[in-house]
């Protein structure tokens, strides 16, 4: 008989059935043990009245890998609908011992370090596989509607000869005696390859040696990068980012309604418009409203964030809204200026419900604005980079959304490590 | 007008459309010049037959990035089958020089190094572009084949505290003042992952500090990585395997029809059962048709999977072989054995055309085996992972598909660094 999974169980009422995975609870009444059976996909209850099983099943420890066979019987009970009836069990594999902390509780009771030590185990929980599940969709999502644009994936170089954008904040390492550096973002690469295919996305992790343990930031996290060529300029990529948002959700919406039930969460949408403001008016805005002095700053504070993130909602009914147009002063150099206010850029920050989830913007694609823009600097050890600016670039710009901060946002955790399956940060190197 | 791009002329007969791309090459005839604008499609040919027209795109440099205005007119001569004709050129972005070597023949004639060494540049081939597209087509197609069979994507550290598998050709890094190193494989945390959610995958970069330069060895290459629980043993691995190939080929056949014409490219079919052949049986044909002493090797040396390869193609019609049981001694110490043959593994190599293509096999579940196979190792770095096998573990497996070499077997190409973006060996960390 081939094994089904719990979620299946529903369609074969008045049959036979066998189901397989982990012993998640079992609750021992006066003459009736309920096990509860957790399998990759959710949660099957399993009714034992022999009082031989009861005592054997009643010796396993919680986490035992079982195989049971039994009758699919549906009732009004049971949380899933069904049960099983008439159990045999079959141990595949029993644990050492008891695990760290208890999995059968709708949510788990632990301190973030001891959750994260414990990954293993705790990656088991409903939650968390929820979790994950979000994240696979979304990534998924972010997939298929770039595909659908034309976009082609790429992988490339982790290990780089010279620190990618800024120099700070990289991880050195030893490449065949020689010093290199772990990529912070594969944005070189991306560009680059907009001169052969014109639209590329990579799905790739990315390192930044941080110094601070934040909530918000890990040594590595997962880059969603997206890179296209002939646009006007960066409402092209606007454009293109909005159907990537829609995509996501609507592939979490498509893919993980159990999870999103359990987790109790509903899904932003995003407006067939996002509003936009730039990033002056959003300053004459803030500073009119709050009388905080904030016009003149180089860039808007997290609670200058928060009060646009309010704004949008208020006026737009939207929980995403564009800023647009930061100075040039705080953007790496290869971002494109504004071309008629020269101080401004071409560039944009997404803001979620208030917090910066996405940066992107239009990018230089003349050689000598690069080699303007890096004045002062040894280009030498970007001229594998320049040289698709020294043969003909079109115009082009991109952006790129981190996956945990992504998934944070959605499934509403307050660390991105929640949503994390093994986070690396200042101090965590294990598991 | 909405750009469009070359492939689409066809369907535009006798309109007036606009295309874009780069000058890839011109003719100039006493009368006329014929300009090929290359996009990331495909290539157009445009007729100019006015003279100062002809003069002023004369001028330019190949690469050139420009848009065309003109009619669509279909034609039996052109290659394919539709020409632009008076057309209107806008210079977009103009080059600072001649590109290192000559992107308008059919072939890039130039040594391997300069090739790589102008990456960004060659990258433009079209044959290069085509090679571009079939990998991620065979990606797009591992992971779909996958998602259907339930597995759920997921993203693991590349950075850990220990030597992941062997200890030996691993990069060290700085981690915070830490000793770190680059993750060899995801091979503990698609385990670990497997308690969670029971059948994961993961595509991402894996990194091995391969101290010899030889065709088929990168430092960093693209793993596609997939693991299941709840299995009887390897064979079920090898059935998803299956599954996963013919997935990768059929993805391939949909998307690139056109790259594999211009690679003169046919992809080979994938057997409902893919021939199998033990390991020990395997040996005693080669020993008996060659005369050769391999039996009682530990592995097979490459002219032995060469024969191998022969042997299905002519007694299977197979291009690909299941080679199974690998001695244990040769595996890795996660690897099951047969519970027969003690000294043989629950393991296989795919042999495509004679090469080891992909590695995989059942693992130990059991704790107490895993604390058996490290007898003698400090497991005390591993023990994050081996948490999973002491909370209760499935039996289960898996595999790893080399991702360049997948796509230079499958274009013919002799190495694997004609197929990779931006390679990094021994010697190349650049551009």
């Amino acid at each position: 008989m081939e094994r089904i999974f719990s979620t299946d169980l529903l369609a074969k009422d008045g049959q036979r059935v066998r189901i397989a995975g982990w012993l998640h609870h079992q609750r021992q009444l006066a003459k009736v043990t309920f096990a509860l059976i957790r399998d990759a996909k959710g949660i099957a209850q399993v009714v034992i009245e022999d009082d031989s099983l009861r005592e054997q099943v009643g010796a396993l420890l919680p986490e035992s890998v079982v195989e049971v066979e039994g009758l699919a019987v549906r009732t009004e009970q049971t949380p899933g609908g069904v049960e099983i009836h008439e159990p045999q069990f079959r141990v595949i594999s029993t644990p050492s011992e008891l695990p760290p902390f208890e999995l059968r509780r709708p949510t788990l009771n632990v301190q973030l370090p001891t959750l994260l030590d414990n990954a293993a185990v705790a990656q088991r929980h409903p939650r968390l596989q929820a979790s994950t599940r979000i994240s696979a969709a979304s990534v998924g999502g972010f997939r298929s509607t770039l595909d659908g644009l034309g976009f082609t994936e790429i992988h490339t170089p982790k290990i780089v000869g010279s620190a990618t954008e800024t120099g700070a904040n990289v991880f050195a390492l030893d490449y065949f005696g020689r010093p290199a550096y772990l990529a912070q973002s594969p944005q070189f690469y991306k560009q680059m390859m907009v001169g052969a295919l014109e639209r590329v996305y990579e799905v790739g992790p990315v390192f930044r040696a941080e110094p601070h343990n934040t909530a918000r930031h890990l040594a590595q996290y997962t880059s969603l990068d997206a890179e296209l060529g002939f646009i006007e300029d960066h409402r092209d990529v606007m454009a293109v980012l909005r159907q990537v948002l829609a995509g996501m959700l609507e592939a979490v919406t498509q893919r993980c309604p159990r999870d999103l039930q359990l987790l109790g969460i509903e899904l932003p949408s995003v407006p067939a418009e996002v509003p936009s403001v730039h990033f002056s008016v959003a300053q004459e805005m803030i500073e009119a409203a709050t009388g905080n002095q904030v016009i003149g700053e180089p860039d808007l504070s997290p609670s200058d964030e928060r009060w646009i993130g309010d704004w949008a909602r208020r006026q737009h009914g939207s929980d995403f809204v564009f800023v647009v147009g930061y100075p040039m002063v705080k953007r790496p150099f290869y971002t494109h200026p504004d071309p008629v206010r020269l101080e401004f850029s071409n560039s944009f920050d997404l803001l979620f419900r208030g917090m910066e989830l996405v940066t992107g913007g239009q990018r230089l694609h003349r050689y000598e604005a690069y080699l303007n823009a890096l004045a002062g600097v040894d280009v030498g050890p970007l001229d594998g980079y320049l040289a698709a600016f020294r043969y003909g670039m079109p115009p082009h710009g991109g952006f790129a959304i981190g996956l945990e901060r992504w998934v944070a946002r959605i499934v509403g955790a307050d660390n991105v490590r929640e949503v994390t399956l093994f986070p690396r940060d200042l101090t965590r190197l294990a598991p």
